[in-house]
């Protein structure tokens, strides 16, 4: 059995600090789950302080839900000086299918380098230039039908590629995994998924393999789900619980608990 | 005995995409808001891409609680998209009377057609050129008072007027409902009555009878609110217990559990 | 025994409109804490309506959180019209040591006159031009290390310091106070030291002795933290205690709860 819970004990261990500039709707609750499972969490993105912030980062995550103009030269400084100075940096493409903006800064951020993309089935196939059908932040594709995509993004970029769903698919473009945690109640409380990319990034901050440390943040999560889902009674206390989970989850259940396969 | 369910069950149905230009503060619950009723919500604002997005959209709200002057440009240009489109659009005039911007941009939206208009009574009063008292978000005006002046407004704009409160009142200029569900706790929680705009657009979004509609959402949130209160300890159990509610009301609960007497 | 909730008593009488222009993270638990407690909170930044708005309201608080060049330009008018006004306000230097823009906004800021600065030790020591080891958010310097630089700063300011941290300093840079109240789960969920230092200005607003009413602010934080973490389960179910606390507690509980020592 595989150790994945390795990789959240090096993170209590190290506490990284993981700087997000993410959109208003996800910034409390990331920032809350990022505290819960025992990161630092820092919000922030003037252009500026931003390069100054992200210079005493561990990690780098970039989210453009509520972007505008000023919003994007920040996150192109932050990301400058993570390339400069070596911290690895993650890119959730919420919503890319919605606008020109959103996809005109993914291609541009994909040319960055990357070290991981989480997304949805449509926003990655969206990414790879293939047809999507989600609407907002929302997939309307599956999760298998986007394997193929995520693969070819993987070993275009250099970039570990995560597509979440029902059943997650993680791929370094040579190898790749599946993760069958989760809950039914996840897509029932907004902005889950933009939490769940700075745990990606907290865990993947001081990792040597990223593709695993990625698969660990994933089956992490989606167990929160399942404790929190087994004692909600809808999805407000299911939030609630989510955040007593991941603050409870030793590495020890994340290894017994992980359902994970190769793929 | 009304089917007041009809609209609930409509909405949930149809899951329209509700994308809302609102304030800081509400953006999170009234996502959570949406998600836990059944609607498919989505916050954006910058002029950039709001055009696109609104053409994307099922029904638009616009709250100006936080707005500065590029939010504002951001909503102009999703109403026109809006109008073009005929998608329908619900104005929350947050606070109006505490600034000039405030004012000078809710006489500018008023003129261009919005479907509802959802305020408390201080609100809907200063909209309409009379006296209010209210400071802030807070009502300092009693429902009753402001039922002439939202008629009245209905009649001027064509928009469905609800003034809300301890006992809610809904106008098109020629009927009129009153909702007396509700809880104690509701004005204890910050922006349940954003989030409550955003559930008039989703019930409205596909409704025949807009004014039928947003009677519907206004019981359907004061009967979640009666639900929560019911279990809640204060005003932090509350909220967690009233989208619990949201998630669990059926259509025939609704129906039967709705307060709503002819005004 | 100091009758420490007569503070809280005359709050709730007076139901003070505290204005925030506060970071993105922190501005709906900040309502919510504000408005659990019994004071009327607004959210608000715009240079366009900033001045309008402050005249209205009993105290302003500033915290620079997430602020960039045109939320600065709001702030100082802010400030600019609490001064002409005589509304108090009070200083958050979150995160100060980040960015050169906090340094110089926070040096620009004191010199205004805050009636009271509120931080974490790290954060004080800053702001003193002492070394400080903190990053981002959370302190990583003990609060008893920042004692004497808050003296100082409170003398050289005439603005109340407090430093807040398992054991919280209060100065007036005569008098000193420790507080003990608070729970170890408190750092484990995000913007609770904003969110308090919005409290700071509720018993604050109308207060005659500042200082006392800083450290009556701080004790009845603490003390709803020591309710919540008596039943919470982590640190979702903490937060949502704390809120249910901070409604609950009567000014008798507060007077028999506070753990205030003078030093």
């Amino acid at each position: 059995m595989p150790d994945w819970g390795a990789h959240l004990r090096t993170m209590r261990a190290e506490v990284p600090l993981v700087l997000n500039i993410t959109n208003f709707v996800a910034m409390n609750v990331m920032a809350n789950v990022l505290l819960a499972a025992g990161a630092s969490p820092a919000m922030a993105h003037a252009e500026e302080e931003i390069a100054e912030i992200t210079a005493l980062s561990g990690v780098l995550t970039i989210n453009f839900g509520t972007a505008d103009a000023g919003w994007v030269r920040g996150m192109l400084a932050a990301v400058e000086t993570a390339r400069d100075r070596g911290v690895p940096w993650v890119l959730d493409p919420v919503a890319v299918g919605v606008s020109r903006l959103r996809q005109d800064l993914a291609a541009r951020l994909i040319a960055m380098g990357p070290a991981a993309i989480r997304g949805n089935a449509s926003e990655i196939l969206t990414l790879s230039g293939q047809g999507a059908t989600g609407k907002g932040a929302d997939s309307a594709d599956p999760v298998a039908g986007a394997e193929d995509a995520a693969r070819e993004l993987a070993r275009n970029t250099g970039a570990v590629v995560a597509v979440t769903g029902p059943v997650d698919f993680v791929t370094d473009g040579a190898r790749g995994w599946r993760v069958a945690n989760g809950h039914a109640l996840m897509p029932r409380v907004t902005a889950l998924g933009c939490s769940l990319t700075g745990l990606v990034g907290a865990l993947l901050a001081g990792a040597e393999d990223r593709a695993r440390a990625t698969v660990a943040a994933l089956a992490f999560f989606g167990l929160a789900g399942e404790r929190a889902g087994a004692i909600a009674a809808g999805p407000g206390s299911f939030q609630v619980a989510l955040l007593d989970a991941l603050a409870a989850i030793t590495p020890a259940e994340l290894t017994a608990g992980a359902r994970v396969s190769e793929a």
